[in-house]
């Protein structure tokens, strides 16, 4: 990155990570990763109905990233864009969440509706001596931020292009761009202004405790180690479907480097990640 | 499952898929796989702080089980017992939730604590012509209850069982069992009484709109098909470091086929549901 600084999200009551705290993560870029490296995350928030306890949680399409500063690094302050549609719950409650008239019973501030995004990779399962100490490899992250709709055409269209490529990279600029009037007014972005966050990491194999480490009784019937456990992506399967008319709707018939390469790379990111976790001592 | 009859989780205002009714599932069979078949899960909650609006996020492990009808198949009404720590904020808040005076500006009731658990799987990435009708295959689900501590003894030995086995199924007899008093006494379980839950799943190819596909200029530039993926679980590495005074920590030298078998079949049923889910045609 070449700053030379690490930025991290200032610990409060809010995010503060009280579970094994030398696993946890303030590190922006750490945590922006984990964000822009899942193709999905959960995004939370509470409805206005008093009746409904529960918050709801959606699967959506995010990226992490500035519009104000678009050369920012992973390192550095970002908003995250979510991609949705207009009619959903989220996107209704955000826009109403903007023109909140602030009744002091409600709690959602005029400045946006409060979100929670979440993502986890799972990276590989503990096998241990006992129950207790199994594990689990994970990357996880968690981002606290206000939710608006992007009214703006021009950051609208930009956050489009940043989600699109954030699910396969480079994609936006081999396809029939730009989006067109129905298309911009169909889709809805929302933009969340994050205000904290923090993550969890877990690396390193099993750990087991001394009490079962001196029993070569135990350490003779119980095997331990990891399975790793990474995403791959697959070899991309064209489009076999028939358009109105002239037959094979999908015309280019060499899969392009740029489907074939993501797909390859991300796959031996994954594969590597969740290896070298499985050696990695620094929480041993 | 043999029962003839398929169980759904009944549509409220607070489950009620709005987005794509076409993907959205009330089958609790589907739901249930969903939630059992992820390592982790997202456990999003409210804490008591009116100055935090934002729900907290905890990945966690997770199973759908029924202690009071442990043959229930994953096609019946099931509780989630959720593995955790004594020290974290979810377990206070448990605890506190059950012994809850319950004022009435307290929405929290004194039968648990509100959880809503998510887990979601990226099953495909849908490359199309135009960046509006790029897509994911995936299959989420989402259960809210209300989460209380496990007190009974019985109750919780069957469930560190059940939550060990979720993430490599039958692992439990093949460890140092029992736990001993000081790891019953040092793990919570919480159990959520689920009162109900909601899916989403997408399947099949790209879907262009006929605008795009009637133009052989974009179909012959654009490469349109999708990039399949799945959880791969890989290799199971031995653990390698040593015991204090005898040499090495590991004296099982062949990796047992519990593991194996679990780790292969696992990575067999996700890519092969990755590759059916490309070409299902019963949403197109």
């Amino acid at each position: 990155m070449g700053h030379g600084r690490t930025l991290e999200y200032p610990k409060t009551p809010i995010n503060k990570v009280n579970r094994y705290n030398q696993r946890a993560t303030y590190d922006l870029e750490q945590i922006h990763t984990i964000i822009n490296t899942s193709t999905v995350v959960h995004v939370s928030f509470n409805t206005p109905d008093p009746g409904n306890p529960f918050p709801v949680t959606l699967p959506m399409v995010g990226v992490a990233a500035s519009f104000d500063h678009p050369s920012a690094s992973l390192g550095e302050p970002l908003d995250v864009y979510l991609h949705g549609y207009v009619s959903s719950r989220l996107m209704n409650l955000s826009r109403n969440a903007e023109t909140d008239t602030s009744s002091p019973d409600t709690p959602t501030p005029a400045q946006g509706l409060p979100v929670t995004i979440s993502a986890t990779k799972v990276d590989g399962l503990i096998l241990t001596l006992t129950p207790n100490t199994h594990d689990v490899n994970y990357r996880s992250a968690v981002l606290y931020g206000y939710a608006t709709l992007v009214t703006s055409v021009e950051e609208k269209l930009w956050a489009m292009e940043m989600v699109t490529n954030s699910v396969v990279a480079g994609r936006w600029a081999h396809t029939r761009v730009p989006p067109d009037a129905a298309e911009m007014s169909s889709t809805s972005i929302l933009k969340v202004r994050v205000v904290g966050g923090s993550g969890k990491i877990r690396v390193g194999g099993p750990r087991d405790e001394k009490k079962d480490l001196d029993r070569a009784d135990i350490r003779s019937k119980v095997w331990t180690g990891t399975i790793p456990v990474w995403e791959t992506f697959g070899e991309p399967v064209p489009y076999e479907g028939v358009s109105a008319g002239d037959g094979k709707a999908n015309l280019v018939s060499l899969v392009p480097e740029h489907v074939v390469g993501f797909a390859q790379q991300r796959s031996m990111e994954n594969e590597r990640y969740a290896l070298a976790a499985v050696e990695d001592r620094s929480q041993d």
